[in-house]
């Protein structure tokens, strides 16, 4: 399954955020990421991220899309170094 | 079509950015959109986004489904306020 995550997480915990969601999927932005994920994988990474998140000020977005092509993506301006990419 | 739209743009800018996504699209996060735009409304919002974006620095990721149903959507945490959508 193709998956887009969004995190809007206070910066306290955004280290630990952005290291867990490392783990599972590529980082295309400040606060997004892209990826294939089986349902196993996205649900470990949404359990895990549960308990990182205070879920009262903290929220996580997911876009779920069973195939990439029906994806089309397109960036503006600067573009992610494909290094940052690489765990 | 349906479009996600994801920003990174400097403090400065971001106020000005936020104004115009919100006149064609859901506000839904920090800085994250969605919402249903014709072909020729999507490349005005482009057009209209890189007059206030610097290229160097700042960027949007847009990702494009021809159909809504193609990308299931969950939030964990936070949700924004409806409110937040109205204009």
């Amino acid at each position: 399954m193709y998956v887009i995550l969004v995190y809007d997480i206070e910066q306290k915990r955004v280290g630990k955020m952005l290291k867990l969601c490392r783990q599972y999927l590529n980082w295309i932005q400040n606060s997004v990421f892209e990826g294939d994920l089986t349902d196993v994988k996205l649900n470990e990474l949404i359990h895990k991220a549960g308990g990182i998140m205070n879920k009262e000020k903290d929220s996580m977005i997911l876009f779920k899309s069973r195939q990439e092509k029906w994806l089309e993506k397109g960036v503006v301006g600067r573009e992610k170094n494909e290094l940052d990419n690489l765990i």
